[in-house]
């Protein structure tokens, strides 16, 4: 062993590593003794305190043992792990290709470039900071009593949500809360959605066994007498803002989903309300939860829009019935966000940063909107431009014989990429030719960029 | 308005404060002008430009809007959510009381004392200041592909798994990769059990739907015929450390389970590897999975005994068959984990961090074994010590005719909460009355003191 006095490493360091390594590499093998600490200190002329340091390092992370009255004996780590030993095979493919679009319109993304990082930074730094050994402990199956009080107020004040924080249910993002609400509402459930609706949310509907049943919408949301004829008995609807056509469904249709919902046992309305947060004119519309007398709505919500979809933070509000369902079925399964990640969140909340976040979010986003709604009231092949005021896309409605197909190639070919509707709809249920322009992700300058292409494209 | 110069407060800011309060306390009404940023600095006696920022600062948080050629407007916010106005109910009872007992040998804690919270709260804030936009977009299905290449290569080397990172499935804990396992084995599944075996997990399994059977263990672990007579086409086994056993299943009889898995289409073993890194004599045992020929073993672990039940990480080991289940039928669920905190956990491994962690662990917990078991051994009342070299707790089995209720309800009148095997068993399957004594978050103090009252109460 060369100990290197000039190095940066205290000597009782380079004595460890040096151990260690032989040991790893299975040059000192399980069982060896090791030279006492008086005896390695006079070979490698150094005290016999770094002796003792040096072995001490190595006896606390298990590499060599002390037995009483006969010396310092090494462990077996032949198996133990040791990350720089063997690379794992690279067989699965890079998840992301280039995109062949200069500008893309999803309707999908959010605009992270405001996200407020340096606060949600000081805000983890603080969690971790202070008390720190009880947040690593399991946490309420729930999610964390604070969390979901300061929830509550919220829904309470922002959408008129009528909830106790009982009622509240933290989880890992709508897949999994929607997963968990069928062992709550039970197996062989047909469920009514909407067509044109969210397509994610059939998929994971259809992957939870449920029988999916699309119903057409009207220009007020879904058709509650084909709802009746359908069979179901849950239904899927988002009332402050319908995705992808961005209805907002009137008070006289949302008392018909009730007295639907109210007419048999067993009923349920699912309220997904993604993106009641960005609204540009009039008032906010309350939710349909805060309408129902019978407790027949569940409603849904996430921070995936409002903060950011990464953070995986989303929840559920029971109805009593359910509530009660919950506690005997499903409080067993334990939460899925962890409890650091949920009280940076509270604080987050508390503390009117999310209040700021979504002031702040709601005027550019207004701001992105008003620009693509003039910039796209000039091309001459849009009928009608309709979900404007609110949420984070646009619909085109193109004229009658005029095709999604080719409007979309054409602005492709101009590196342009835009979504047809009907891609939304099921069995083609509700579509008229129609192009979703999504505007959260692209800058002004883009937005106005990709609109001068489109309007030379399609001109 | 009264303007404070001596305030640490900037004007703006009194300003912008000042309206805001306004606004939010309805003094100022949505559609109401502001008066121009002239007339306001003329008015208060301040530059103009001090009013223009005030201005601004309010048109950023969405509280005005300006027209062209008209001038400042108060937007709606009265429905807009503002915490401090409403206090939610708090009909929910405190979660945890006062315990009765001074000493708890819980069998299902950890030692959170020693986490290196330093090394997580520096990897986090690393984490969060580099590349920050891109980790807040919706990561991949299966986890973050970095992270799953580290678990591969941990899990090939520290417990012999075959594993490409494209069999790893990162979930919010072990009951929501459950879940999920759950709609990729589908419904009408009769599982088998060991008795005893981790309740919860059994509890987990009735909520998802499986028909459950216990399955008696022997010294060996599950009794294979009695699982051939069961009717069951899948299994939970525990081959590594049998909880609540802590039985090692030999060689055998692991080739005995994996020919039963074999003898029929769709059987599956599910191989929970819940603490394997804790073990104190001898080799490691590598897993089942690892002598898997025919992708028959799905495979479990957690970091909530390895690092803290709170960040809720765990993991699938699929076998090609499930796998290619999992990419039709399981891939629309979104990850349940933040990328974030998949992040922080690769770092934390890629370094080294985690085996240290491990190892230090291992040597910890191996002290306190080492204690309880020689203060245990000093019980007339006990026949036998078993579970011990492994895992977090021990086992005493007590004299034939000696009562589990009774040996629990004297330590308890000691201050001492001690655990029956018997809630444990299925059906009382396989039950001889024993004791279980956890010592992971226990100090060795704590633990001498409370042996001492075990014998005073045993004697």
């Amino acid at each position: 062993m060369e100990l290197d006095t000039a190095s940066g490493k205290t000597l009782y360091e380079q004595i460890y590593e040096y151990i260690r390594d032989e040991i790893r590499r299975g040059a000192i093998r399980r069982g060896d003794r090791l030279p006492s600490t008086r005896l390695l200190a006079e070979h490698l002329d150094v005290s016999r305190s770094t002796a003792q340091l040096a072995y001490e390092q190595l006896l606390s992370e298990g590499y060599i043992e002390s037995v009483p009255c006969k010396g310092y004996f090494v462990c077996q780590i032949d198996e133990l792990y040791c990350l720089d030993r063997q690379p794992a095979d690279r067989r699965e493919p890079a998840p992301r290709g280039e995109s062949r679009f200069r500008y893309d319109f999803t309707p999908n993304g959010i605009d992270l470039d405001h996200f407020p990082f340096a606060v949600w930074r000081k805000l983890n730094r603080e969690v971790l900071q202070a008390d720190e050994k009880e947040l690593f402990h399991l946490g309420d199956a729930k999610g964390e009593r604070e969390l979901r009080e300061v929830i509550s107020v919220y829904l309470h004040q922002a959408r008129g949500v009528r909830v106790r924080p009982e009622q509240v249910l933290v989880g890992a993002g709508n897949d999994y809360l929607l997963m968990l609400l069928s062992r709550l509402l039970g197996t062989g459930r047909r469920i009514a959605m909407e067509s044109p609706t969210y397509r994610h949310a059939w998929d994971i509907f259809e992957r939870l066994g449920y029988e999916c049943a699309a119903v057409p919408v009207d220009r007020y949301g879904m058709d509650v007498k084909k709802l009746g004829e359908s069979g179901a008995d849950v239904a899927y609807v988002m009332p402050s803002h319908q995705y992808p056509l961005g209805i907002v469904m009137p008070v006289r249709r949302r008392q018909e989903l009730l007295r639907w919902a109210e007419e048999k046992e067993g009923r349920y309305l699912i309220e997904d309300d993604y993106d009641s947060e960005f609204r540009y004119v009039g008032k906010p519309v309350p939710s349909l939860q805060g309408s129902d007398q019978s407790g027949r709505v569940v409603y849904i919500g996430t921070f995936s829009k409002s903060i950011a979809p990464a953070i995986r933070i989303s929840y559920l509000v029971l109805p009593e019935g359910l509530l009660d369902r919950y506690e005997q079925a499903g409080r067993s399964f334990s939460s899925t966000v962890s409890r650091i990640d949920q009280r940076v969140l509270q604080l987050f909340m508390e503390r009117g940063y999310y209040e700021r976040h979504l002031n702040k979010m709601r005027a550019l986003y207004k701001s992105k909107h008003d620009l693509l709604l003039s910039e796209i009231r000039k091309l001459s092949c849009v009928e009608q431009v309709t979900g404007h005021h609110a949420g984070v896309h646009l619909l085109l409605r193109l004229r009658p014989g005029d095709s999604e197909a080719e409007r979309i190639e054409q602005a492709a070919r101009a590196g342009v990429k835009v979504y047809p509707l009907s891609e939304y709809c099921i069995d083609r249920t509700g579509c008229e030719p129609t192009i979703l322009l999504g505007y959260a992700t692209m800058t002004e300058e883009e937005i106005r960029a990709a609109a001068a292409l489109l309007a030379g494209a399609w001109s």
